[in-house]
């Protein structure tokens, strides 16, 4: 039985820029795994497995269905334990840490910059999609929310100098590995890397140095992906 | 050769409060390690293992004269690598961001609330040593420093709602079992339940639950620790 990746695709359909969808590609590429990749668009939910979910990514494993990158995560480990994506409960423990700091530290300076950058590698029904549903779920249009970019820069910044002290004194998150931790952290940054390639902060020696790392494990699926800022 | 661990205490000398010590305290305790204790004051420093380093906890273990909470966690580690304060390299690697973490995150409000409470607790002598060291380093008096407290409610509120998710999957930062991280996080919440019984922030259940967990392991050291507002 093959499994099935529903990834979200950009108007040229090998750019694949989700956050939510890179953590669970990660994931996937961890453990080895072989899939089989469907790249859709945002406003292709006729055709994702669950279109009244209506996002992506999505993970099919014969008849399961599992949608949201986290549960995937768990998904995988569950029934696929083999090169386990953390090696203790306390790994596990600290990877839910980073799913809230995530999502509380890094996301939140990241968007504002993010949304006039994504829209713009969208292809034309994707790009009316995206601005509709991003200016109302922000209450601002994407050049306003872009403008707000550099009010981030401080908290982005103090933000990243957490990791300064494990990346400084361990190769990975996970230690002398990548564990769940790295995937959860780095996917907002290559989300930001596929997507663009500005920045509006300064990123400390040790992060960079990681980021290098984490482009080459797993076969260096996430430094061979197409970034917009190269083509 | 009996270790001996020179410990903080206030105007009483079994009131232990400060937090460095307590990490240095807890990583003991979980080691299950049998150890000498001396007691001294913020003013007694000619007492101290090493005076010109000024500073409190120090370990001693024979010839060997450890300063600072962190090497005598390394230290014990290296040295007594039974009973580990973490049990992977990916745990190390998030203790690490954890002591960063509580630094720059759960320290910062706690402090200007901390100030005129502990030295409330303290002896006369050590009182003037407290009152004028604190102020020249904060330049402004305890009693100012007190008066900014509600200014830190909101970011210790957001620090703490990022530990709701691993402590509501799991029961310690380190899973089925405290690890170095549990003790980390701790020890600032250790220093201000035995300095004080007031609060200035809200604690989300799943953080009082582990608090409560933590009073509890390695044979409840620090449950059983004397608190000043219990007095």
């Amino acid at each position: 039985m093959t499994l099935k990746f529903y990834d979200l695709c950009g108007a040229q359909s090998e750019l694949r820029f989700s956050p939510f969808c890179w953590l669970a590609r990660l994931a996937l590429a961890h453990k080895g795994l072989k899939y089989e990749t469907t790249l859709l668009r945002f406003t292709e939910k006729q055709n994702y497995p669950d279109p009244d979910y209506g996002k992506l990514p999505i993970l099919v494993d014969g008849d399961k269905v599992v949608t949201d990158s986290w549960s995937i995560v768990c998904y995988l480990e569950a029934t696929y334990p083999e090169r386990p994506l953390a090696h203790s409960s306390g790994e596990w423990a600290a990877a839910e840490f980073f799913r809230t700091w995530t999502g509380a530290v890094l996301f939140p300076p990241l968007v504002p910059f993010m949304m006039k950058r994504v829209h713009a590698i969208l292809d034309k029904r994707d790009q009316d999609y995206f601005r509709d549903t991003r200016e109302k779920r922000f209450g601002a249009n994407l050049e306003s929310l872009d403008q707000k970019t550099m009010s981030g820069k401080e908290s982005m910044e103090a933000g990243l100098a957490t990791l300064m002290a494990p990346l400084g004194a361990h190769d990975f998150l996970g230690g002398a590995v990548p564990n769940i931790s790295d995937y959860i952290v780095f996917s907002p940054l290559q989300w930001q890397r596929c997507v663009t390639s500005e920045t509006f902060y300064d990123t400390p020696a040790p992060v960079v140095s990681w980021m290098d790392r984490m482009l080459e494990v797993n076969d260096g699926v996430a430094g061979r992906a197409m970034c917009a800022g190269d083509l």
